[in-house]
């Protein structure tokens, strides 16, 4: 993502790594429209692009309430989006000072991710075969990664033998964002299906599970993509530690528990056609929620930049 | 699939649902090139075109070994394909003594299944919402199916709420052919992500799991499209029974456990590419087992034609 005068410049996530677009977005609601279609996704990311929306807003001498409430509505599950708007509340209704804001959200979330990336690195085991889900890199956060920073840092550190990445379906984030990252940083890496995790954990390849998260309620309970749950669930059947890695702007300590963070919906045609060709049968019927819940109990450790929490959980 | 006056006609399952296209088969090799390209897929189904293979061959006067070698060759891991072949062994070289044969198999897989239904529904609780993954129904078999079989049963005995089936990444056999089947019969159902099961479950959802499997070791382990290991973790970690229906066909009591099944390993376009669209990266390195092994631990409950079988298992 990059703000170029004006204009906000980013990388359309829903053609890569087939092509390489960048989408020139000049006002607050396309910048809505961008996040609630995906062009930009992650939930730091979310928040990044949320912050400069309002400078488009500012810029077009919008309704601050109508852009803030629009940009908002955009998608209803990562609560760093929610936190990115909170940031602007404070400075005058004015381009500049808007910008001043938007751009410390970015610089901040960098920090971040390489502070998280610092902490979880000492988790990971020498020579682990580290397992993750989703995309949490540079293209979901402002740069660096959460998850993906964490294997970042602990593979400059020599301490990663490989990564394997859920394809997570049916965005398909591993294996569109995630593999073509890990391509471009040349770590060695395999894509599998969703379905073959328990199989590969079987096998005793997976020493370390990292994944992002959208939402963290105050006992722990993280709202991820759809997916972590599972991945959870086998990390405890056959003993492997399962970590989650996140900013503190994604903690939403007014949620009491995971039963209270709202879950998108996401239509069926996400399932049923791929890359515009129809797979399934045409009004196939498909249950299709963005993210899952994974109770604290679950969690060995959440990463945020102030450190390594362990349960239970109480932010 | 049909015998049709010297030519085996059988739908092509790689174009479901988008097309109902009918290939005409001539030869044994290119009955093993249907098996292998995934033309005709699910255990049973692999066993009675292998028997139809072999008529070809008979009638074409082709050397025995060499065409039973062939079709052994065309797949490695479903048991079926090698049981089949077997039955053809003691009837002399003659094409209308093999389609004796080939005849008993397909009428035998149909009435097999028909009681692995009545036994299986059996196990199925009043108002059962059922989880299943990839395809064994109609197409997987010679009709009925063996875990869409139990729950076409359970659903005429008026037990069955819902059915969901997993999309089953990457052949979609779920989304494409499952969901197919069950528009066709008009169940109540959705198809899910692979990686929503954990979600589903901890809603309380689903009621009962039912998959096939495509060799049964001696002590219940079982190999099934991949993703039945995660269904059968997830159905302990929740309490719900995880059962497994499939004729006794598919059982091997000369592999003692399930580390002797040998497991197919398929090509990486399975995953990065869809209908012909490259979605992941070019040569994305990818980890594609065809099938995973769940430990006879997990299973609740072995439905074969011959009853239901529990725990510790002993085949």
């Amino acid at each position: 993502m990059v703000w170029d005068g004006g204009v906000l410049r980013m990388l359309d996530q829903r053609v890569l790594p087939r092509a390489e677009q960048w989408l020139e977005l000049r006002t607050w609601q396309e910048v809505a429209e961008a996040i609630r279609d995906m062009a930009v996704r992650g939930a730091p990311a979310i928040g990044v692009a949320a912050g400069y929306g309002m400078v488009l807003a500012a810029q077009a001498g919008a309704d601050r309430a109508t852009a803030r409430a629009g940009l908002a509505a955009s998608r209803p599950t990562a609560v760093n989006l929610f936190w990115a708007l909170d940031q602007t509340d404070s400075s005058p209704w004015e381009a500049g000072a808007i910008l001043n804001v938007a751009k410390r959200i970015e610089a901040d979330d960098l920090a971040m991710n390489q502070a998280i990336g610092r902490h979880g690195a000492a988790l990971v085991p020498q020579g682990a075969r580290v397992l993750t889900v989703c995309n949490t890199g540079s293209l979901a956060t402002a740069g660096h990664g959460t998850a993906l920073g964490v294997i970042r840092t602990a593979y400059t550190e020599g301490k990663v033998q490989h990564v394997y990445a859920c394809e997570t379906r049916p965005r398909q984030q591993g294996l569109r964002l995630t593999a073509w990252e890990l391509i471009h940083d040349g770590l060695p890496f395999q894509v599998i299906p969703d379905g073959a995790a328990a199989f590969l954990m079987s096998k005793g390849l997976v020493d370390f599970v990292v994944a992002g998260a959208d939402r963290i309620a105050a006992n722990g309970d993280t709202a991820n993509k759809i997916g972590t749950y599972n991945l959870a669930v086998l990390a405890r059947h056959f003993g492997i530690p399962f970590t989650i890695a996140a900013p503190t702007s994604t903690l939403d300590p007014a949620t009491p528990t995971g039963a209270g963070i709202p879950i998108e919906e996401r239509d069926a045609s996400e399932i049923t056609v791929v890359e515009g060709v129809q797979v399934g049968p045409v009004d196939c019927p498909v249950w299709n929620p963005a993210f899952d819940v994974t109770p604290g109990e679950l969690i060995t450790a959440i990463i945020t930049e102030t450190g390594v929490h362990r349960g239970p959980f109480r932010f």
